[in-house]
């Protein structure tokens, strides 16, 4: 298995993706989001780019079936039902409905990794489940850290080296790494008990703390609490741990 | 002091780079050379970003007085006088000559970073001399690892490392990082004294060292041990450390 890593959604050449698994990371907070989403019984989620491509989505599905769900600048777009913060997801009746869902980086990255043959999403939350079936999976992985507005992001960073350790440590010399995945597995090992502290030195993590969100940043630290692994089919995103529930 | 990276020459903003200082680095081997060339005595590097371009501002200047120099597939192109080898600057006599470059990374690097306010170029070999000059200039930064054909090199992201933290050693709270700068950071950290094992372990060191330049690799690895300065200046790489010198 070979694994490969990009440090930003930007850097995604989707012509390298043919034939891989890509796994999108945006861990403040777009894809922890979603972890929360799908652990919280959301049917499934349609990522956009756009507010205007969300509220065109949204128009074809019956309203008592539907959440409009996002952010611009790290705050709920107006119209929309919720914002990017996971805990609305926890505190609000999700279940069974289409979260239709943009984001500024992470529903971005989503659409630019389409084109590999699978498609996860992953976060500290939902790591070791993504991990688990990345490795069962055995084909070649792009770890594809989101990161913020072209920049990259040093939780998504960790959260890959993450994967790649996990991979390593199951796999050993059956994993070989790509400079940046063994860049990613560097920065992971360097705070690997510490997550929180490193997404408080972190850019994004200190301005959600800012602007009044240092509750989600806490929460998007906790590594392995969630079992949700949320993979893209068909244009949306659905739990795609059901095969692996079965087999436990 | 604010200090950015970016991790490959392709991810380079030329918008962003106004009133910063760029310094461009690309370890294996394009910068590694043009220290070792300015340090043999080369008048001047003119970087271009095709042979093509190379072949045709070489033909502007009288025949002794000018080397075509530079790669693509790490060896030397056809029809040039030189490569991409350090090795072969210091056999040479480049004494006083005019010297048109063109590499797959380095040389595209440098031509992104033209917007920058000054533009250096960087290397293990002078990493010292280019940061004292970084340190002294006090404004904002960006440091721009070319890395190998889109993807980030270990080597450069080391070398940015090593240049951020040469900042914070001397100029301490006066220095803020970018997330990027500090992943840079982390991983000089991690492999600080080791510069040769983290080459050997980097694809584009491994691919030198198969194609026959493990000599490169070793000399490439070599912290400190040049007091070059390269700064662009009217589309020319020159010796910038000549004021510095004078002052001491």
């Amino acid at each position: 298995m070979r694994i490969d890593a990009t440090m930003t959604a930007q850097q995604v050449r989707p012509e390298l993706l043919s034939g891989r698994t890509a796994i999108v990371i945006d861990v403040l907070r777009a894809t922890s989001t979603m972890a929360t989403a799908l652990s919280y019984g959301i049917k499934q989620i349609i990522p956009v780019t756009s507010p205007e491509e969300a509220f065109s989505v949204a128009s074809t599905i019956p309203a008592g079936e539907r959440l409009l769900g996002g952010e611009r600048g790290g705050l709920k777009v107006p119209g929309f039902d919720l914002g990017n913060s996971p805990s609305e997801y926890t505190t609000t009746n999700v279940r069974g409905k289409t979260l239709v869902m943009t984001t500024t980086n992470g529903t971005l990255a989503i659409s630019k990794s389409a084109a590999a043959s699978r498609v996860y999403t992953a976060s500290l939350l939902n790591a070791y489940a993504v991990a688990r079936q990345m490795i069962a999976g055995r084909g070649d992985v792009m770890l594809v850290c989101s990161g913020t507005q072209g920049n990259l992001s040093l939780e998504d960073v960790y959260c890959a080296g993450l994967l790649a350790n996990e991979a390593k440590t199951a796999l050993g010399d059956g994993v070989s790494l790509s400079d940046a995945a063994m860049a990613c597995l560097v920065l992971f090992s360097a705070y690997s008990t510490e997550p929180e502290t490193l997404m408080r030195l972190a850019e994004h993590g200190r301005h959600l703390w800012e602007i009044g969100f240092g509750h989600d940043v806490r929460y998007c630290a906790q590594v392995g609490v969630l079992d949700s692994v949320p993979v893209l089919s068909g244009g949306r995103i659905v739990e795609g741990s059901l095969e692996q529930r079965s087999e436990g």
